[in-house]
């Protein structure tokens, strides 16, 4: 595997569903594969679970990493043909190129500007990164993508589904801040290609891409979608269009206790961090039905089975 | 162990110095019990000592090692049954989950308000990391104690005693800045539990909390207290009444070699970092009086033989 | 080797260059040296290829790496007898000296004033370091010299010489920003006990030390400078004297194809990070005869090679 951006870039995402949990079983059984191979993590914006589930993933199987907080003193130029006399220091193709000759993987975080539509949905620096790199590209979350929560929330549906097909559903529910549309989309495709049937609820205005959510049924009423639903995966973003903005912060699009009862026995997921009483509340997280540790958990795992396909013969 | 907090987590505190002791003559004897094991460090204000050696001492185990700095970035929800819409983004009961989850053993270093006397002598940041955490929690400093400190100035008293019950003083000394009383409050309640006489020196109004300071006595006359001591341990704090305050800089409470000279032949020592020429003179620590250097090496068997507490059988 | 701050540090420098090439060939043929033993990297200004690149050579001769970014929060007093009551926390005595018992190589990266010239061209804050510490210390650019840089450009143009004795001229190139010497001066000094026939090029004015360039031609115009050379060597640096200043940011001293064009099919070298079309243009970087890259990938085996000798027998 070259690189793993999306959901597109595997070609069998079950089986790698299923190696994923096979190694959460037995996580040192590839132990020596990542001797002498080095994951080098570059993160455009700051990581918790990212870095530290990556990094324990790359440990578990060998590798050496190193982590390095690009959000300072290091200014890329992404673009061609620039006359660089102003802050940025150093152009993509030789900051690829070298980090290439250091590393045997490669694992960059970047952001979306909520600003800049046409940048964010060609994933530009991610894709230059890929463009120069000589190595495999793993994006520990993009500007439109988190392929690697994705694949944690795959198998975090599969260890706790008690249907053949369940149902899921993913709900906006309101933030503070304006937040990247990546987790939602990532979800929304990766789902397409499981075995569940996906409705999405938000209040009206909050439509995702096309390129994601094309096909999938929306529920303007949270409440009639949340009924007999197994799975409720919770998220805030900020409005498609206009690209970025905040439309609604209403709060009776929390997830609530009162709501969850409307679902069959079903669960409660959110990738973290997740603001309590303003998206959910305290009792849905302190309760056996929130399935939140366990997601984080599986990223250990999800990202594993990515290194371990990248570091493989 | 479950956690290493401070003296009273401790069974044994002598074995405890003694395994200290003997995992500095041998390294390297458990270097494979660490084996696919990590220990995560969060820093919640910077380290040197504390990084380097706790990694140092995880590293000889043979444990993978992650150090956060959870400075700026990251800003964590300690209070229940808040509604997270200001900057808070993640509540610790998910952050102690979650880390838990890709360590063995975690690492926190938390500090001192010094203006909210009941929250830092609740040790509430620690607690709440402890109560939430499923892991052992070994603290790198909290609010009001530093127990690695202490542990590793026990090991490098036992080491150059000369007497069965050596006299122990700790002293006040002059600094610019209001500093917790950490460090302070730690050495006594480790002092008390080792075969030492200790006695406290200090300003009028410079006495720490009864909860360390009961039964210790108080010499307020510092020459007097130096008379016939064997180890001086000098240490800042602002006031404990009033809560964080600078009462005093009189420049007369600097340790000097001619305050060394009331002793019996006594060695100076000091935690680290320590300002010249202020709280010592130069004299004091260019001569072989001085251990502070020895002090500083111990803080890595001391976490040694923490963590491979934790980790072991 | 118990230091390695320039050229003068190595008895044999063709001999290191030839380690290097030699690692290159087989990077872990040592990875049993450096078990138990850590090398620990203080970066008192930001690095991305030297951290990469040294930490990797670390990793590939099995020592654990700890890196600290000592930028912020740790204020280090170099001077002695000063009372120290402002806002210098620790003193290098202790720094050097606490982190030699953690470390068994030490890693220093420091940096020009580029306004104090007595104390840059000392390497007063390395020099320090090295005063007190008890184990190796490798220098990862000081103030005037970035030895491992130049270690590396002396690989890239053994690997790439055609002719017993190349002929290899060192270019000024304008730049927006005042840069230190540290690059040219190591360059030349290396390139001194090489066999090469050196030049350098620069307008007026730049002349670089006598403790670097004395005995090297100089010729001040860089078209005939270029004229049937084997090897281009890239670099922007401010004014020695007036010490630190821009003097001129002509841009018809870019170098350019076209210039190029003037060698014996000279190769291009710069050190990285290199700012496109305003030192040199895309098309040099861009083409076959550039060899930025090569030159950042041998970094990690003149990492290696100095390491291997530090921590060999």
């Amino acid at each position: 595997m070259k690189k793993f951006t999306s959901v597109h870039d595997v070609p069998d995402p079950k089986t790698l569903v299923q190696e994923a949990m096979s190694l959460k079983a037995n996580p040192f059984v590839h132990d020596a594969l990542g001797r002498h191979k080095t994951l080098v993590m570059l993160f455009f914006n700051p990581s918790l679970r990212t870095r530290l589930s990556t990094e324990k993933a790359a440990l578990n199987l060998g590798m050496s990493v190193i982590s390095m907080n690009a959000t300072e003193g290091w200014q890329l130029e992404f673009q061609d043909h620039v006359v660089m006399n102003s802050d940025k220091a150093e152009h993509i193709r030789e900051a690829a190129g070298v980090i290439s000759q250091y590393a045997d993987v490669i694992g960059v975080r970047t952001f979306s500007s909520l600003t800049d539509h046409e940048r964010d949905y060609a994933d530009f620096v991610l894709n230059r990164f890929i463009e120069f790199a000589s190595v495999p590209v793993v994006s520990l979350e993009s500007a439109i993508r988190h392929p690697l929560q994705s694949l944690a929330d795959c198998v975090t549906i599969e260890e706790h589904k008690t249907k053949a097909r369940p149902k899921v559903v993913l709900t906006w529910a309101p933030h503070p801040r304006a937040l990247p549309q990546a987790v939602a989309n990532s979800f929304i495709e990766w789902m397409k290609v499981m075995d569940v049937d996906l409705t999405v609820t938000h209040p009206p205005g909050y439509e995702l891409s096309p390129l994601f959510a094309e096909g999938v049924p929306i529920e303007y009423d949270q409440r009639k979608a949340f009924e007999g639903v197994d799975f409720i995966y919770c998220k805030n973003w900020s409005a498609y269009a206009p690209y970025g903005q905040i439309l609604n912060q209403d709060p009776d699009w929390m997830v609530t206790m009162d709501k969850m009862n409307l679902t069959d026995n079903g669960k409660f997921m959110h990738c973290l961090p997740v603001r309590r009483n303003v998206k959910v509340e305290d009792a849905v997280l302190n309760s056996p039905i929130s399935l939140v540790l366990q997601q984080a958990n599986n990223r250990t795992y999800a990202a594993q089975a990515v290194l371990r396909r990248m570091i493989g013969e």
